[in-house]
């Protein structure tokens, strides 16, 4: 059954990279791995895999190279010690960047004569190996459609987005916004109910409950933006203004900083006194510089 | 069957005061309803409710009594007009307002020799009398629990959060701004992912799996903002820094307003300056001005 399995590589034993050659030895996966500072990987070569001493040596090991590193520049110096090795190899790059260091990235490793896929990984170190664990990957479809049962050991949401390098990256820091928003706010309700002396656990079930819900908002406004039409069906714009000022007026009283309420009222307000009075919020979409091609 | 149902009353009579009544009368519950503008009444009457011309008349056909109204200025009002009508009735108001209003009105209702809750609906009029809508209630206990067979017939969420009438405002404004956080993160991100072509309700799948994910993250952070204990189990703040970046980055290169991502740098980098780099999120809970009580 082992041999079946695809030899791999992992570039890189930080926390994820540790948690990555963790998930390919579990599966079965012949695994070599590398760290810049020597001593990270022994727990690894317990678990079965092969430490090497270079980059260029971890490289040639394994058709299959994942390099999980800080930072494209790390990983760009990384490949530049490995010289002809990359040729014929198929390089999975699950260091976070920009959509612009992906692009360049998948341009110079073509050159050098391998495939390369660009990943981004949606999940901590301990997800990785559980069906939950999202990672989206974008590159040539052969080379995804090729390694993806040697991929999909790293997490159950594995999902291809196509031939562009790039895309994960944009997919990657605009659900991290998405994270970001929610929690900012979360942490502004807690503030406000812990005033009452509400628990931030006490308040947390209507919390997850009112997520299932909003989540639900989102599939409504998808389709409204999608179709550019934003006429309410649920609440209207005017509709959000009271409840808004409330929100301000609730945290100003109890020393709350109301900053974040303060900019959804500026938005609101915005699209309001541009006509949009009984548009659903969905309208508020134009306001963060929505593209041309969607209208 | 019906003869075991406590008479209802319902004032206003705009979305939302519909939709109560619907919901009473489709449970059987004797039902009266008034608005101040005639002529709003006529589909409910067809579905057996008795309209009448007064609110003093209304309020006096039954002991339960549901105001919901634009404003509480509006509920006043139409109190003012009702004379002794509602001593010895409970009345529930699910007019949305500040803590501050709800905690005066609870206090003038009981000098008129009536009871009191306060609620918060948090669902739209559609959703009303299905087992997903949540409603939360302060007031007295025992007015709470004697009617709280006829209240669940509003919502299968209905929840009593204790003797003060003030909190259900205050858990309404924070539960909401968790809404308009997420609402205006998924409309950066949408707005993000469409300069590459991206439509939302493709991007829309991955939000929601994304969601569900985050919400798991809250519970570990609503243990350490109770225990104060904020020491990083998945990712420090210094760790997220590099992913604002990029997302401030790709915001700013496609024209796609990056102010919430900002304003998230802002919050983290703050945190990091003061100390807390290997702290997890849930330490931003203090940059909004956690509560003494908490410390
Ligand atoms: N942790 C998460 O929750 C998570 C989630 C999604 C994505 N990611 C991404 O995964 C990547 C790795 O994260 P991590 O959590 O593993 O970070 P980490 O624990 O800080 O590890 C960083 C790794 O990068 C290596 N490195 C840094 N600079 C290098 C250089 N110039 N040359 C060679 N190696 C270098 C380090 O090697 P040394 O041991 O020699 O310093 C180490 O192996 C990052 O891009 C991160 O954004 C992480
Ligand atoms: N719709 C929602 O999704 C939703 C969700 C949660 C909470 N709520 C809350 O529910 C309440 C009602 O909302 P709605 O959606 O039903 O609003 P709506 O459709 O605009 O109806 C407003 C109602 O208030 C009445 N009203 C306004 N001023 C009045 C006054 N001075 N005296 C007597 N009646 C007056 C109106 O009577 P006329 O017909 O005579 O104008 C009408 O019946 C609001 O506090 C709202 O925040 C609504």
């Amino acid at each position: 059954m082992n041999d079946a399995r695809v030899p791999v590589t992992v570039l890189g034993l930080g926390m994820m990279g540790r948690a990555l050659a963790r998930a390919f030895l579990a599966a079965g996966h012949p695994t070599t791995v590398w760290n810049r500072t020597p001593g990270r990987a022994d727990e690894l070569v317990a678990a079965g895999a092969v430490a090497v001493d270079t980059a260029a040596a971890a490289i040639a090991a394994s058709p299959l190279v994942v390099v999980c590193v800080r930072d494209y520049p790390a990983a760009e110096e990384i490949l530049g010690t490995a010289r002809d090795a990359l040729a014929g190899r198929v390089l999975v790059n699950l260091t976070s960047g920009t959509s612009a260091e992906a692009r360049e990235m998948a341009g110079r490793v073509a050159g050098r004569g391998a495939g390369y896929l660009d990943g981004a990984i949606m999940m901590t170190p301990p997800g990785i190996g559980t069906p939950e664990a999202v990672i989206l990957y974008g590159g040539a479809p052969e080379d995804f459609t090729a390694n993806e049962p040697a991929l999909r050991v790293l997490g159950g949401g594995t999902t291809f987005l196509g031939a562009d390098p790039g895309l994960p990256s944009v997919y990657d820091v605009a659900l991290l916004g998405v994270m970001w928003g929610t929690l900012n706010s979360f942490m502004h309700a807690v503030a406000l109910v812990g005033t009452e002396g509400i628990a931030a656990s006490t308040f947390l079930p209507l919390v997850k409950d009112w997520l299932l819900g909003v989540s639900s908002f989102l599939s409504l406004y998808a389709e409204q933006i999608d179709s550019g039409d934003y006429a309410a069906s649920d609440a209207t714009l005017e509709t959000h203004l009271s409840p808004i000022g409330h929100l301000i007026e609730e945290s100003r009283a109890r020393g709350v900083d109301a900053s974040i309420a303060e900019y959804t009222r500026t938005l609101v307000e915005k699209a309001v006194s541009d006509g949009h009075a009984r548009d659903s919020y969905a309208r508020i979409v134009e306001y963060f510089g929505a593209p041309a091609a969607r209208a």
